[in-house]
């Protein structure tokens, strides 16, 4: 029951995402075309939108209306979409597939590639500046947010340390590091929205919903590295073994698969406790996503 | 006397601007030291600040206390310094000089480069977000309206548009509307952030502003080619001849480069006429750098 639960809460918030970045991303029959269909390509058909399903999930647990949080949710898809486009050129990590389907740069070219990542990126400041509904301090705040989360102190920053440590992290400790930044900064704020958008959030809740944030931020980047081990290419929709291939140290690398599986689960068991705080009922999509990932095949 | 004037104001706005940009930097200390040094080397040490210029001196023309005006003018330096990071790179125009140094990605590397330039375009938004002195509402207003600037419909559209249109520009009507979007639009934005710092900018004098910004932003452009033709490499600080390598199209080109510096001239004159709607002594520093365009040599 909880699986079909899950299921449908993936679907309802899936669906209405699509249609929400699709309504916010620029037309194809518009010029510049080449660099809308680019900026659609990468962002449309396809993602399991993990970001904007804790962006409800949150916002569930704090009892926000979800008609707030679709542009916030947007928000942070726009911004997770170009980190890939840019992650994946040739001057990056050089990756020819991306969502079962040739990356940007590939279908496209490098420039439009580039391109496309910088729109992408403005587009989710611009998503946020003319949300409906949001008071204006409370789009600032997310503004704010966001672009902490996703700069040189965030995002940005834990790809430069990921690249500047290619073939060279030799213990946990910085990978962590790595990872807080590059993939757990993002999820963070994701989750950070869901609270942002709530007129006067509880202190304590807000802090227990970050911890969970935290926990599940680097549980999904060790499964991300288990999967790049285990996983299928045509299942995972990128291509396996990469991480090897780039010399980058990965969790199984360094502790051990077995090791590296028991951290997640550590991890999960972690973020379940810390939404207790919540009502049962509103935090259930938080506990849907964090159990999933137990199970996660891709 | 009119250019002693001119010089101060410069020179004052310069040094202010040089001093914030250096403060919201993130230090060469703090790890990743090598995408911080990459976005420093970018920003600081050399440009004119154009765009700041336009910002102050339209908050200038507003009534607006230049304190208010600090994050504005970094936020869109910052835009405009990402901007020229990425068209630098080898995927786009491929140039190895920028103010007289070698670009971004010829000092550190491509990848720092593309991250550097990603995390400048994130700190713009920041730098809004966090500005001190401004009401959430002004401060969103900003936010969106560099966005809108900046993005697919403004800057990168206008860039996107360009490299389409590389070695195919036939006609003024389609140079000049590359041009409105690739560069007009910041410039534009900027000479806006001075009015969206006033409580309640007059409707007439906003329209006016914005007419002498968008005649401001193509004469510049129009200058900048002529420049490319008849300027030394030393002097403007980048490569000299570069439009004709890369098969851009020009305006001395297109229409001739006497005909190229008629318009300018014009459209510069346009500018002039459409700020005597302020109270002439505010106005003086939109006038000195209308009245600068028109002896520019670099």
């Amino acid at each position: 029951m909880t699986d079909e639960n899950l299921d449908a809460f993936r679907a309802r918030i899936q669906a209405r995402v699509e249609a929400m970045l699709d309504e916010l991303l620029p037309p194809t029959k518009v010029e510049p075309t080449r660099l809308h269909e680019a900026m659609r390509y990468s962002v449309l058909g396809g993602g399991k939108r993990i970001r904007p399903l804790l962006v409800y999930a949150a916002g569930e647990a704090f009892g926000v209306t979800p008609t707030l949080l679709d542009r916030p949710a947007c928000a942070v898809e726009f911004i997770h979409a170009y980190s890939l486009i840019h992650d994946d050129l040739p001057a990056m990590d050089d990756d020819d597939l991306r969502r079962g389907r040739p990356t940007c740069h590939r279908a496209f070219d490098d420039a439009t590639a580039i391109l496309a990542g910088d729109a992408l990126q403005t587009l989710a400041f611009q998503a946020l500046a003319d949300a409906p509904g949001l008071t204006a301090s409370k789009r600032i705040a997310m503004v704010a947010n966001l672009a902490r989360a996703s700069g040189a102190r965030g995002m940005v920053g834990g790809q430069a340390l990921d690249l500047a440590a290619a073939g060279q992290v030799q213990d946990v400790a910085l990978l962590e590091h790595i990872h807080i930044h590059k993939t757990g900064a993002l999820i963070r704020a994701s989750v950070q929205m869901g609270m942002l958008a709530h007129d006067d959030p509880d202190a304590h809740q807000s802090e227990r919903l970050d911890h969970y944030a935290k926990c599940i931020g680097l549980a999904f980047q060790i499964q991300d590295d288990i999967l790049d081990v285990e996983g299928d290419t045509a299942l995972i929709g990128k291509t396996a073994g990469r991480d090897e291939i780039l010399e980058k140290a990965t969790y199984p690398a360094l502790v051990g698969l077995n090791e590296a599986k028991a951290m997640a689960d550590g991890l999960i068991a972690d973020a379940l406790a810390s939404i207790a705080v919540f009502p049962e009922d509103r935090a259930r999509p938080l506990r849907w996503i964090a159990s999933a990932l137990l199970g996660r095949t891709a």
